[in-house]
């Protein structure tokens, strides 16, 4: 029962009223100038102006008071969308993309997801786990406190198994909430090239039942698209993944116009990703169904494509989370403030918005908002401070991180 | 006379023909898979294959040997173009920018160039040498070892030598090598408003004689815009400058083609920066001149607008340099890592030629290819290892720093 209070912070915070926060409301967060959070057990207790805060507690209650100097607090960064579980980079083919060679040749040289699923197959556990666990604790020191971590690299029973292992491993050893998500779907792998269908029934009969009966996975994604799995495989996955108790989520529109869009808002799943291609009546049909869209502009930056209408979106009601997509090939970062700088000024969200997009909102779209998110009574006492007035110097401090401390259930971690 | 080996490195780097790089040299580097570099007392004696840099030496010559571990080795980098020295951020106004709210209004409101200058002048030395000194630290950090620091914020003789004095410091009191710029040319400061002409005579009269005698700026900058100085003013600024003996460079063209990348050819300046708005002729004769061109890619980055057109230049001969921009207003970052990346990815320069122009290129910007930019034998051993297989992952880690050790004449400095 240790109660410590922090003081003299500038917070901005959104507060979580009980569903994601979209259109008009995207950007609604509270300011408390002189602010203050009071925490037990991590947990927080009392949030707010430092004198409101105070005088609901006497003061021989606190144990421990720390003075955050003025300095800008919010919420620890929810990253819902990364597949930093991997075993090698993919830097030369970075480097072959950049001098214009296509992706069908770079696929031909052994390059692609294809290339990461043959390192992670040959990799040891051990070997995974370490990767993976620098990513995590790199992503920790730019701020993020909760992490969705996918499989994806494996396409066989076993090889996923394993990734979900060391995914669930990174969570026990390191001072983040991880939680995994089973992407068994990313591509077809080698083997089944000219039986694609083949797979899509392995999925569904033998690799979801398997990932769910472990119950080391809580959400299943499908990467739907051209040259991966169609809207029917992808719905077919899908079900099968709800039948079996899972969370879902979809890539979808990333390229082309398929449908996943319309698909997301059909199964209502928890969120859709990408969404660059995605068509203004399926838009409209995830914002009536409240599905989240998760958007990732360190891959539009990383691939030099247009980012995705995030302003469109907010007009049709559509609530908006951000993540890094971290990963080896398209777009390798770790960092939820470069993710926040891109938001603002190529996204065009607002400040207020694309906080709430990178905490409340991120933390519903991996079902994780009960307890993390914003800066709540009840909720984990996980938070940042800034080296700045607001949370708009993420966006000012272009390429530097201003996170300086990083709170998980009200203990430094970083 | 201590000898230092730093071996099993990939080192890419330019080799300094003695004039800078441009056209179809702007990308020449040399690449030694398994390099090494040796030192002697600061300076380099050897660098190439480790097996013919070794075989040069008797093994029993070699003081200290380091492994760099197959890590990728590139010089420091030369950041040529930064208004660092300044006494407050000016995050609200970012935050008013981003809003839509017009930079007149922003004016009106204290923002601007000229809330620096009354925050520059109202400031001690000591507080103005501590927030400098930081700044350069950080840039430090991410792999500057050479740097370019304009005055430009006091406005009148006093308040400029202060700030020159600052940067001196800078450069006695860290490890880096400073280069001070004197830019009282900034802007027309608010008690000449009404009689601009009057201040271009101050400057020219008293000002430059008064930087020139104390010897504390190597350059002298004018920003040549509308709302700033013509092009005529400009003209007989730079004159001015250069019978007082300093080098000159210039702001042109950087919101309106107002012609500055002409005078820029006319007078023969080091380097002419921005250049966003400048038309063929004038980028023509600006190759014709070997005229440097420094790029500011964090500038349109912050601001949103278009980047300047790099390939284009690289076309017409024009060299290219890269340098941070470094100041409160229009683009705070110290990170050239940053830079490089929105060189690479949205400028479309190469890998390649975005290393010359960060290195080699940006040292002739500011006449210190003598000593530094290249791993030329005779230079000062001032180079970074990074966290990759090559210079690419300075763009292929997105927003996160690969520069993990940093020496400056063969010391580790961070």
């Amino acid at each position: 029962m240790i109660r410590k209070l922090f003081r003299n912070a500038r917070i901005t915070t959104p507060s979580d009223p009980g569903s994601p926060l979209s259109g008009k409301r995207q950007g609604e967060v509270h300011v408390f100038e002189n602010g203050a959070l009071l925490c037990k057990d991590g947990f927080i207790e009392g949030i707010g102006n430092e004198r409101e805060v105070l005088s609901s507690r006497a003061a021989d209650d606190v144990a421990l008071e720390v003075d955050c100097h003025g300095l800008c607090m919010i919420p620890g960064f929810v990253d819902p969308h990364t597949h930093m579980c991997f075993a090698k980079r993919r830097e030369e083919e970075f480097s072959l993309r950049l001098q214009g060679t296509d992706y069908l040749e770079i696929l031909r040289r052994g390059g692609g997801i294809l290339s990461s699923v043959r390192s992670v197959r040959r990799s040891s556990e051990e070997e995974l786990f370490s990767v993976t666990r620098d990513h995590a604790l790199s992503a920790l020191r730019f701020g993020t406190t909760t992490l969705e971590i996918k499989s994806g690299y494996g396409l066989e029973t076993e090889a996923e198994l394993k990734m979900l292992r060391v995914i669930d491993r990174v969570g026990g050893e390191t001072p983040l909430d991880i939680v995994p998500t089973f992407l068994g779907a990313h591509a077809v792998p080698e083997e089944y090239a000219a039986i694609p269908d083949d797979y899509v029934e392995l999925l569904i009969r033998k690799m979801i039942p398997a990932i769910s009966e472990q119950g080391i996975a809580r959400f299943c994604d499908v990467f739907c698209e051209r040259n991966a799995f169609s809207v029917q495989q992808s719905r077919r996955i899908l079900m099968a993944a709800r039948e079996n108790g899972l969370g879902l989520k979809i890539h979808a529109d990333e390229i082309y116009d398929l449908g996943g869009a319309g698909l997301a808002a059909e199964l209502q799943v928890v969120s859709a990703e990408h969404l660059l291609a995605a068509n203004e009546q399926n838009l409209r049909a995830m914002a009536k169904q409240g599905v989240m869209a998760v958007l990732l502009p360190g891959t539009a930056y990383s691939l030099r494509k247009p980012y995705a209408p995030a302003r469109k979106m907010a007009e049709l009601n559509v609530p908006l989370a951000l993540a890094t997509d971290c990963n080896p090939g398209s777009c390798y970062t770790e960092s939820m403030p470069f993710i926040f700088g891109l938001a603002v000024l190529n996204m065009n969200l607002s400040v207020n918005e694309a906080l709430v997009a990178a905490t409340l909102n991120a933390a519903y779209s991996i079902q994780m908002a009960k307890t993390v998110g914003s800066l709540d009574v009840g909720k984990s006492a996980d938070f940042l401070l800034l080296d700045g007035e607001s949370p708009a110097v993420l966006a000012y401090h272009a390429g530097v991180s201003p996170v300086v401390e990083v709170y998980k259930r009200g203990e430094r971690v970083a």
